[in-house]
């Protein structure tokens, strides 16, 4: 019984929880609850939850059904993601990206979101399972994507962040929305370098929209045009799994919404849900590295070669736009300061020649102080912020490079460390050490 | 030969590069290159190297004896962390914590330093070490430190991002300013958790100040002041380390500098180097689980409770301050935005009565609107910061209240996990799974 496979059925959803500005929010969520609440899911993912007293209600509604359950916290608003379990939540670690748009647009809101991955370590069975649940930057203008450096990034730090803490997991699943196209830049990134396989694309059985889109045109709460060149709509939800020398995974059943509940007056969300069947098989075999970064394969490594290349292309593209505005931040706050300095001249001459005869012009001077004033503050905010933002742009580039170096080390096949070893200290004798941990 | 004993000499040092600040900088960068370059240390791992320009120009003097090195990048001005390596640098990730301090703390500075702990896997022989350098949140009164639940949450995700990342090391190593004293709460947080062991109480030998202290009167940088009641000094920074159950590791020989550099004026910073000899084994026990994590010993696992709980009622005292600190924010900005109508309603009596004796006093009404205006926007930044304060301090004490029902489950011998399993759907054979990965 041991080693018999374990099914476990996960579920990811976008909530669109905006409270009072999100369409019939407290309804769609009493829905979600509704469909939760049968027990159906072993592991619910959502993203969007961004009240915390929606999460609480969730929590309520799904005491019996799924009394394991964790709310990420980050940002001003909050990270939206919160995720829900049959099986016990271990531990729990988030992750929050380095870039996530500009505070100043603020009506696109990712800023404030504080966009993140949240991580969930859940016992199924014998088998440890790392749950992963994100929410990309959303992409607002596929044409002119002002914001793409920095999904790209997030995508990085997303796969980072899954290689380097899922070492110890038999199986790795990942669900959300992750606002990019199946062949995107950012989805190849991720998927290359951690292995992580499609459950759209590897399920024995489909039943959903056509293509797995998950933003569909037919979605009352969809604006079409935005849709526009895609007119059925595009995939941009995921479900991704992988396994591990100790476990197998694969995926036996998939489905998603269709744009309408059946007896409901509305869907679920503005984004359709995703339904994932996995099953889990633990293997015999017990080799101790727990390599799944699926860049041993050398046709695989020269793949991952081009993408990281493609990336750091679009991370330097980014690099080019954030100096560029730093440098006009910088160049209007002197423009601000200059004119201020101006102008405490100019007034100084009436005030230096006392009892001139033109009156002083106390309005336009205070205007134009204040003015300067918060040209000075703007442009001091911005370049803060500017500065910080290379600084996370030119640490991925880094790290980019860093791994793109390896890479091809690799395909030359050129032995990796030289490295002379220095040996233990003479006199001493190497091989009596105590057994310790 | 494979499965002999290695030797790496690991140095820290917190460099104090605050440039044009820091006294005698460029010189002791120059000392400190010098020490270096003579290629006796295999890992070296820098704090406060916050100018880019110094990295580059450590990084070319130490082309030579430490050919791999990462700079890690965030916050306005930087991470000031660096890594120089003899052995080739694989991978990095920096993680950076949610907390650190405040902007208009700008006098303390921590905020725009982006406080945070780097990685570097680091291929040493046959065994990968994870490396991590980190610096947490300066300490500046002992005695009211309004710092210390920050503090406490950067170790908590400190210890996190350490247990996460580590389960395919061989053995870590983590090196920095820890800002804390060895009995500190977040200090015994981290070394409970991770099983991290402290080079200074392990060494066979030490050579170095009294009690291990690195931050000392003595030492010509520093205000004595600053440092009662601890007349001596204090021990604030850490070289620690683990195997695993692929590799031992045990600490030889500790040395730290004493305040001074023979032959120059002046020491390397205000904090003193720290060197530790570390000896790894590979061991031959090829067993798959890597859980270093301590939680196993039923002593320790009660220790760890206590720990969390004193973690929790210190991030807890954070909560009250920051939600008071919003509160006030909120009041303030109620109070200016209500100032503000009111002096609009008393501007608009003489506009409405049209031809009023009296004339308008601009000056007065441009200046209090100026002040309203300032007080909106202040309170309005400081609610948001404050929010995100919440968020994060809430996020970690969520984390702890979740680790702390898991150990005290574990020492009651509840069993873990009842959740009765899913069978596979019926019809279908569980057995016939194609081998993947």
């Amino acid at each position: 019984m041991a080693n018999s496979a374990v099914s476990i059925r996960v579920f990811s959803l976008n909530c669109w929880g905006i409270r009072y500005l999100s369409k019939e929010c407290a309804q769609r969520y009493a829905m979600i609850g509704d469909l939760l609440s049968n027990g159906e899911h072993d592991i619910v993912l959502l993203q969007e939850v961004w009240s915390e007293k929606d999460f609480i209600g969730l929590k309520k509604k799904l005491v019996f059904s799924h009394p394991h359950s964790h709310y990420f916290k980050s940002g001003v608003i909050g990270s939206g993601l919160a995720i829900f379990s049959k099986h016990r939540i271990h531990d729990t670690f988030l992750y929050r990206y380095s870039l996530n748009g500009y505070p100043y647009m603020a009506h696109h809101g990712d800023w404030f979101g504080g966009k993140a991955v949240g991580m969930a370590i859940i016992q199924v069975g014998n088998l440890t399972a790392n749950v992963y649940v994100t929410h990309l930057h959303a992409e607002y203008c596929r044409e002119k994507d002002s914001y793409l450096p920095h999904r790209v990034v997030q995508a990085w730090e997303l796969q980072q962040f899954i290689r380097h803490t899922s070492r110890g997991a038999d199986a790795v699943i990942l669900g959300g929305d992750l606002n990019m196209h199946p062949q995107d830049l950012g989805t190849r990134l991720l998927r290359s370098y951690t292995g992580l396989r499609d459950a759209y694309l590897e399920t024995s059985q489909f039943d959903g929209c056509e293509d797995g889109i998950t933003l569909i045109a037919d979605n009352p709460f969809i604006n079409k045009k935005e849709l526009v060149p895609f007119e059925k709509g595009i995939r941009i939800d995921y479900i991704l799994f992988k396994g591990s020398l100790k476990a197998e995974i694969r995926c036996d059943f998939m489905s998603t919404t269709k744009g309408s509940v059946p007896d409901k007056p509305f869907p679920y969300s503005d984004h359709e849900a995703l339904t994932a069947d996995l099953r889990l098989k633990p293997l015999i075999s017990q080799e101790t590295t727990h390599d799944n970064d699926s860049t041993h394969d050398s046709s695989k490594v020269a793949e991952l070669v081009d993408i990281l290349t493609e990336a750091r292309t679009e991370v330097k593209v980014g690099l080019h736009c954030a100096e560029r505005m730093r440098y006009t931040a910088t160049r209007t706050g002197i423009m601000g300061l200059a004119l201020l300095i101006l102008e405490l001249a100019i007034a100084a001459v009436p005030w230096l020649a006392l009892g001139a005869e033109q009156p002083f012009p106390r309005t336009s001077f205070y205007l134009l102080a204040a003015l300067c004033c918060t040209i000075l503050i703007t442009t001091f905010l911005l370049y803060l912020f500017y500065t910080m933002e290379l600084k996370s742009l030119q640490g991925a580039e880094d790290q980019m490079r860093l791994a793109v170096g390896g890479l091809q080390e690799r395909l030359r096949g050129v032995s990796v460390d030289h490295t002379p070893l220095r040996k233990p200290p003479e006199g001493e004798e190497p091989s009596d050490f105590d057994t310790e941990e």
